[in-house]
């Protein structure tokens, strides 16, 4: 396909880099960020558009792959026909891009996309919805190309495997960066704690992490948590989500 | 040597377990909980003790292995002369169990031992401390039976990669557990995450969390963070941890 790539950061240039290399075209970048825009436009062998008025009509698909929170904003500054015109966005609902075509669809790779990531895990799950079959059609062959797991979800399913994802991927991701400024602090260092944090992710897919908890907070031991706050007494937003995790883990376990 | 171990909980099964697989013998259980202490001593080919007046001296090491906010009271119940007595807990101080004998040391297993945990992964980190030369001979003597890295750390290093253990396995599953109640509420499943988890853990191996950071609390995503404390919204306590870890990483990030 003649693909446009609306936006130019982490996900833009990932979808560009994948859909290239299977054979499709990009046909043009269209960004507000002229200089990562006209970037990503060049890599890509591409047309770099500044502005919404001058995209082309000669393209099969239009991605638009910018922050969720300005899918909308971008979406009424464009019209597109009969042309597809698909989002990326596990939080945005199908519907928010309506106005720009008569064929519109989600393509959501449930995967953590960073500038430097080069390679992600095969067979992560690819989230695609359309409005109708010949555009679901059109997605699910744009989705192939990012991995073979792919699952057809309206917006409200798509939205709890967003927020499912930003808890493991995003809490998870904080809570590891929160260890390695504690050890860092004690003059220890983060590889200590990687048979644990493999162990943790390993064993869930095994067994369910209901059954998996262990800790103070379930055991609602307060002589450690106590401890553990006095540790992290000076940083007042580690101690409060500190805090909500503990009441959390012991209130969730109490009701099984 | 021949050891006493004081528990019959997760950690004094484990370590029965591997300390007779690496030619100790286990000469005595002592448990509060005879069911428990009875079974663990069937186990170990023991003797099951119910009183810490029957304690015999003819052991070489004693092993107290019960929760964090029971080893001081255990500790005060028992008096061993100048026999070798350790405890296995990360967040509690080497001084904890002084007054019970001479010689008293610290073997920390940093991972997560669980009822039905039969393999753990190779190589995680074990802790000793111990106030002598020759008694932490011993716990090294010990602790390598349980993995290779064993480091030599004092109590309050140790308390801090406690804290650190606690955040990225406790909370951790328990982000898993919250996400998979999540999906099963909406007819998906946890195995839909299985890459991104994966993904999650690994990559922090080869960079740092700190650069990894995504999603929509340090964009600052208001719509995002509005639609997910939406879905979640009769789950109080879920709501407070998705707001705490919001803001932690929104202003976390923004230090940097």
């Amino acid at each position: 396909m003649k693909i446009t790539l609306i936006g130019s950061g982490n996900v833009a240039n990932y979808l560009a880099t994948t859909l290239h290399s299977h054979g499709h075209s990009i046909n043009e970048v269209f960004s507000r960020n002229s200089k990562t825009g006209r970037a990503l436009a060049k890599k890509a062998k591409s047309k770099f558009i500044a502005s919404s008025s001058n995209l082309q009509l000669n393209s099969d698909a239009y991605i638009i792959a910018v922050n969720d929170d300005e899918i909308e904003s971008v979406a009424k500054t464009i019209s597109l026909k009969n042309k597809l015109v698909i989002h990326t966005s596990g939080a945005t609902a199908l519907n928010s891009i309506k106005k720009c075509s008569s064929q519109y669809g989600v393509v959501y790779p449930l995967i953590s996309i960073t500038k430097n990531n080069k390679l992600l895990p095969a067979n992560y799950t690819v989230c695609i919805e359309a409005n109708n079959t010949t555009a679901l059609k059109k997605c699910k062959q744009l989705a192939k190309c990012l991995s073979n797991k792919i699952i057809e979800v309206n917006s409200m399913k798509r939205e709890a495997l967003h927020l499912s994802a930003v808890m493991v991927n995003n809490f998870g991701n904080h809570l590891f960066a929160q260890a390695d400024k504690l050890l860092t602090q004690n003059k220890l260092e983060l590889d200590l704690l990687y048979p644990i944090i493999n162990q943790t992710a390993d064993r869930i897919q095994k067994e369910s992490p209901a059954n998996l908890q262990t800790g103070p907070a379930i055991r609602n031991d307060k002589t450690v948590m106590k401890k553990h706050l006095q540790i992290i007494s000076k940083n007042k937003l580690l101690s409060s989500l500190y805090k909500s995790f503990s009441k959390s883990i012991f209130e969730f376990n109490k009701k099984k």
